[in-house]
């Protein structure tokens, strides 16, 4: 028996409020040469420590053992979907970290500008980095003179340096295709196809690709060293079954950056815009509390700093989310789970697959005779080290939202 | 490959004993609040305390993250069986807790006394709570009119107050059935029907259902308030593999109430029956050392005084079983496993998902430096946590049972 179909046959009417505060890539190692304690350890958290004295602590897998995630599978696997069930393609959490509102069905493409020689020969797979501001006029050149390809809508949107995104919107599309990139030098830009032969709306979108080249390279034709581009990770938004329908329980996002935006409305959160610090996203949170019955809060910046390798200003981050903490904590709902969606070791500077610490507290949570959230401590904690899917399952079980099972 | 195969196929010939000490409902949360140390660590346990200072500890997911089992998926698990691949149904449980002698293949049905008016609109779901006496007397008067049904047995057994059950033993039947139940005053009593519409089996059962209604209806009329009755649950007793083929071992049971005597029944365990303390229990695991290869021991009261909510009394209960275990450790087996079906923490007066502790003990199984057996230490303990039908499986592992696994 799938497991998610026990999940929701137990399932009964929440009358709970939770919260689920997430320090992007919080989790860290501890090293004898380099760090003797990992920022959270060497982090003052007086609120944290406070907080961590009525829950249970634990340690959790992302994805599987030693696989590193990206933001989406991380995300994904908070919210309780198996992130190797449900996959996005890296087109798709490009556009959605450019804000792009996307739908699903909608087809997406990570592209970027090349330079191509007299024969088509890829030269330079990033045009020289040309300049953000280039980039933008020349997506604004195509958007402008490509809206449309027969009844199917084209949406693209500059990113950093030589980077954009490529949006295909109609009926019947469908990815994944195979990219539009030699992945080296040297090379043609080869024809994107169905991954899948058999897919009829694959091999539509796939000519929907090629005849976006047919439109769009002449335009480009002269704009050196960004006369042609590649596309990558082409794939549709897939269809995840919403939050709501699958707990019941009416979501906000109140995050900073858009990716996080996009992946809280994947699974159809609402978004709740316009904060810009962590204080402020607490303070929203207490303004809307009575509006939703689960709330996803996003902090960026410890992960932000262990992608630079920066143990100082990863400190200072977890530091910073602790002195805003006793905001939200003026209401505090029946659940709270404060945890990563990954790790971000600063000596590895990127993400990692060490599994990140977890603390779920509820009345019901039980409290492992800790005092302090941490990676070390959370090694001892009672919810042990468990997939990220299933902590969502425990903050439902914690709101008393599942009857037993069997007698 | 399905991992029971793959155990099946490693077993080798045992010629060890084995014990599995259940404290029905042991586990328990500790909170900052309202009790600072669980039942268990509370309890003064000597005797738990030498004991697991030759053993490895733990903690079992009784089912899966966040799930909270009824007796029968805690008990199936203890067995070794997956707790969700065979689902036992509320009737047959009851039948069991009734200590009813179910066999495979029969189907079991809750039943309540109910109150009809003369249109035959359910007026009230438990007939007032009559006295457990007119219950047994109205069941004695079905049983006595109604001993079959075309080539079925009719057994029908009183339970307390409103409450019996009925049990149709006879080729060919199977559940399960929808309820013979409307769920709520004013409306009439729903006919039972097959809820696999493809099985000729359960259609069968379902007419058997409709006669017995029939024939036991008229025989109320004017048994007010017990002037009618509603069925639940109804399904057969799933074919399960026995115990014996499955492991090897000869088991027995040292149960004091019937449903626990009734699980292990379900998987062929032998009962002995007779005991009515914990003392009698081990005393009579001494008498049947050389009959058996395993025993099962099933203490009830910290589940009891659990789910009252009663501290003090869920740590006496836990000091009770402790003073009587130099008993049983006067032939100590070569495994002993302790733990519990599933947690039942004071605070939450109810069973619940939180990992129990589990100890096992061999002259390898390792001791994990832990001078006692506790939720808290079982977090540091050599097992992790793990899913609770594994644990049979590292009782035989510390039994060495298995052959090595590949060259």
């Amino acid at each position: 028996m799938n497991l998610d179909a026990l999940y929701s046959e137990l399932q009964l009417k929440p009358s709970t409020k939770m919260a689920l505060l997430v320090m992007d890539g919080v989790g860290d190692i501890a090293t004898k040469a380099t760090q003797y304690m990992t920022p959270l350890e060497a982090a003052c958290t007086p609120n944290l420590d406070a907080l961590c004295k009525n829950g249970a602590q634990g340690r959790m897998t992302p994805v599987a053992p030693g696989i590193t995630p990206g933001s989406g599978p991380g995300h994904l696997a908070l919210f309780g979907y198996d992130p190797i069930e449900f996959q996005v393609g890296r087109g798709v959490i490009e556009a959605l970290g450019l804000g792009m509102d996307l739908r699903a069905g909608d087809v997406a493409a990570r592209a970027n500008f090349c330079t191509l020689d007299n024969k088509g020969i890829v030269t330079d797979r990033r045009a020289g980095r040309i300049p953000t501001q280039v980039c933008e006029e020349l997506c604004d050149l195509l958007a402008k003179k490509i809206k449309k390809i027969d009844d199917c809508e084209v949406l693209i949107k500059a990113g950093k340096e030589h980077r954009f995104v490529v949006v295909f919107r109609g009926k019947g599309l469908e990815g994944p295709l195979t990219d539009a990139d030699p992945h080296r030098e040297g090379l043609s830009i080869p024809e994107s196809k169905a991954v899948d032969p058999k897919s009829a709306k694959a091999k539509k979108t796939a000519k929907l690709v090629s005849a976006f080249y047919e439109q769009a390279l002449p335009l480009l034709a002269g704009k050196n060293p960004a006369n042609g581009f590649l596309m990558r990770g082409i794939a549709h938004q897939p269809e995840i079954p919403s939050f709501q329908d699958r707990y019941a329980m009416k979501a906000a996002c109140i995050a900073v950056y858009p990716m996080y935006k996009g992946l809280a409305q994947l699974v159809g959160m609402n978004k709740l815009e316009g904060c810009q610090t962590i204080s402020e996203q607490f303070e929203r949170y207490l303004a809307e509390y009575n509006n939703y019955d689960f709330f996803f809060i996003h902090f960026k910046y410890t992960d932000k700093y262990g992608e630079d390798g920066n143990y100082e200003a990863k400190r200072k981050a977890v530091e910073e989310f602790d002195a805003a903490l006793p905001i939200f904590m003026k209401k505090m709902p029946e659940v709270v789970a404060v945890t990563g969606d990954h790790s971000t070791p600063c000596p590895m500077k990127g993400h990692s697959w060490h599994p990140q610490p977890v603390l779920i507290v509820s009345p019901i949570s039980g409290w492992d005779k800790l005092d302090r959230f941490t990676e070390t401590g959370a090694n001892h904690g009672s919810l042990g080290i468990f997939e990220a899917k299933y902590m969502l399952r425990l903050m439902q079980a914690n709101a008393r939202q599942f009857d037993k099972f069997g007698a």
